[in-house]
């Protein structure tokens, strides 16, 4: 086993701005289709869903990657930042199929003034919501290869989760991105890297065709698979640590799982704790509480699916919570982090928590993800559903918005289809700020 | 530095049978559109190209790295297979946006019959044509950082290079997939983990927009970008051995370059060589000419662009040619590998010929991928270039056609969109075997 100290020192979170309450959206679907008033409330129930948040009309994953990297890479100095060595992104919404949206933040980075040095290995990692766990896990390895000082990866895991509007799964949907500082001697969570659980297989519980920007997924089995491979990976880790999985359980203190919605963390513990503690639903509840699980998944109600960012959300959320709770303590508290894919893979990892997490946590405004909530309007979230839209469409709509300074933004797609961005800096010449929804209602002959 | 040796074990490669000479595809379309002459002639020349390869009409980039895969695991035994951990696919050509290769050539193998277990890690990953490296330098690192003495990975690299055709692009298509055996103790190629060199910048000089199946290319940009990150990177690399420029030159003894056609390596060689060792261009020719350098390129010629699978063909040429002419001294000789990813990266990584080697190139048939050959007339290649195919007409298509026993083919497409994938084993009840081309003619309205 490695011994050498490897892991996350900090965590960047950007979520868009539009937000849609789904009590709202489910009112207004249902008042033209009473039939899915019974699918909705139910596929709330099952989900804990209250709310999703979109991307704004210039946003993507290429964007939001940069937004939350730029978050945690200006805590760094210029002179700290040659130290770049790894800039990786993980995420299956892809917005070129040869270019990796890393290289687009790369250039956005620069583009914003950040000195990111051109020595550093820059690429994209796909299983649907695990690749953002997947890139660390490679990153992470290749710093402990290498093992050079001033040397770190940025792995960044964003995701635009879209289904079929109006459908059940539509209250899934989400959008989201995080930035994980990876170094060694990390400042928040030391990774057991060689101890790693995994189990995959090949099923179609969800997937997305080419050329559609919609994901197909098989609800129920999907949520099947995800606690099959769970136990799987699990017990692998459990094999790899020399531990049975009761001690395991008892001796973890933070469990972290993926959460494509409120729910399914907590469907997937419950089941797990049955079956090695022998607990009824209400003691696994009552275990998870006690180690402040609900804290993490609590706040995803409220954002909805960022597919290879939730974990992180969920983790970030908990940490904050815990650290309320017990103070300095924390240090040296034992993570579980599981993170699926469908598809499929379940990756289980352990971790500690850093002697520094205290003032890496205490550096965080994670209240600032809710106070930036925009309520988003039917008009506003039809204007998003009808889109991707063809470039010349997305340069008459981009014409009449304001992209807020400090953003990163899709500034136009090129003839031959190349994507640019670019930095809002104060320069900018923008049309005066007006309220988004009165600005896109318009020029969009698609809705109707 | 990592000291415990970790890298290549075998090679497995599959390169898709149909062969489009590229003399008789030029004279087609110059009797079509004499204007082309000029641009066809001065394309041939700049990139020593004679011939492409492109895919049979079931095979996809799941296929083909299936296929790889299958020929490499087939050398070991059903329980050395429990020991796969590592299951990654390099590629710039998904067949899903969410679901990795990696999962599907999972699935084949199994129904193949192999014991390919669910405890390994499935991914894959995207940065143009240096995928395969980037998963390779990946799945090497993990293996160093866990460290079993049982387990291994598979890094699988599998592309099609479709551009627009009639064009010059055109002439620089191709097909194929490598499957990298990666081990502890490797048997043919120890890599230089901790010496990796690299050089990345955001830049337009390829790309595939999203929905379109060809890529757009800056030929001349392009061969310019990847030479001065070649130079970076590899400077990059000097620094991290700690020796100049011109020591690491002459100590190396064979250079195997990212080949998206034959004169690429060589043209990039020459700059390099010109720089540091102030060579002129016969000068540098003659440099390589006496490292076997050329051995490794020529068969390029005749195979096309095969994207992240070409510079492992061309090491394995390379490896073939030397272990001739230098038998058993090969042991202990330096390779330098250079792998360049548009849009872009580009890595430079050295390594050693293992004490095994020798066994492992004895084992191979290289001669078989132009033995398998068959000369494609114009009307296949349309009907070829004139895909890929909506779901209906592939089943219309496929049902006209004899798959070959032992190969793994799409068997369709859902009308979800989901594709599924199967191995021909000799039961399969195929239609008696005739000529593609003729079976494939009629079938198709796009054509006319």
């Amino acid at each position: 086993m490695n011994k050498h100290k490897i892991g996350i020192s900090d965590i960047g979170v950007h979520i868009p701005t539009p937000r849609m309450d789904l009590e709202y959206l489910i009112r207004e679907r249902v008042a033209s289709d009473p039939k899915l008033a019974r699918h909705m409330d139910r596929a709330v129930s099952t989900t804990g869903q209250k709310a999703i948040r979109f991307p704004n009309l210039w946003e993507d994953t290429a964007t939001m990657a940069a937004q939350a990297t730029h978050n945690v890479l200006s805590r760094k100095t210029d002179g700290e930042l040659s130290g770049l060595r790894y800039l990786v992104a993980g995420t299956e919404t892809t917005v070129d199929h040869s270019k990796p949206v890393s290289a687009y933040v790369q250039g956005m980075l620069q583009r914003a003034g950040m000195e990111v040095p051109s020595s550093l290995s820059s690429y994209q990692v796909q299983h649907a919501c695990a690749g953002g766990t997947l890139s660390l896990i490679g990153v992470a390895s290749m710093l402990a290869t290498s093992r050079r000082d001033s040397e770190f990866g940025v792995v960044m895991a964003s995701d635009i989760a879209r289904y079929h509007a109006a459908s059940t799964a539509e209250i899934t949907q989400g959008a989201g991105a995080v930035s994980l500082l990876v170094e060694q001697a990390p400042k928040l969570i030391e990774l057991d890297l060689g101890t790693v659980g995994y189990c995959s297989q090949d099923v179609d519980d969800f997937f997305r065709p080419l050329g559609s920007s919609i994901a197909q997924v098989k609800g129920r089995y999907s949520m099947e698979v995800y606690q099959q491979n769970f136990e799987s990976a699990f017990q692998d880790y459990c094999e790899r640590n020399g531990e049975g999985p009761r001690e395991m359980l008892d001796s973890t203190d933070m469990f972290v799982l993926h959460a494509p919605f409120r729910n399914m963390p907590e469907i997937a513990m419950r089941k797990l704790l049955g079956l090695h503690l022998g607990m009824s639903i209400e003691e696994a509840d009552a275990f998870l509480a006690e180690r402040g699980f609900f804290s993490g998944v609590d706040p995803i109600a409220q954002i909805g699916n960022t597919y290879s960012a939730s974990m992180y959300l969920f983790l970030a959320f908990l940490l904050r919570e815990r650290y309320e709770i017990m103070g300095e303590s924390l240090v040296g508290k034992r993570v579980l982090l599981a993170s699926y894919g469908s598809g499929n893979t379940m990756v289980v990892m352990g971790g500690t928590v850093a002697p520094s997490a205290p003032q890496v946590i205490e550096s965080w405004d994670l209240d600032q993800i809710f106070a930036s909530a925009r309520q988003s309007t039917m008009d506003d979230y039809l204007i998003y559903t009808a889109g991707p839209y063809a470039d010349s469409e997305y340069a008459k709509l981009l014409s009449s918005i304001r992209v807020p300074t400090e953003a990163f933004y899709l500034s136009g797609v090129r003839q031959d289809g190349y994507r640019e961005y670019n930095f809002a800096a104060d320069a900018r010449d923008w049309l005066p700020e007006r309220e988004a929804s009165v600005d896109l209602r318009r020029p969009v002959p698609i809705l109707g």
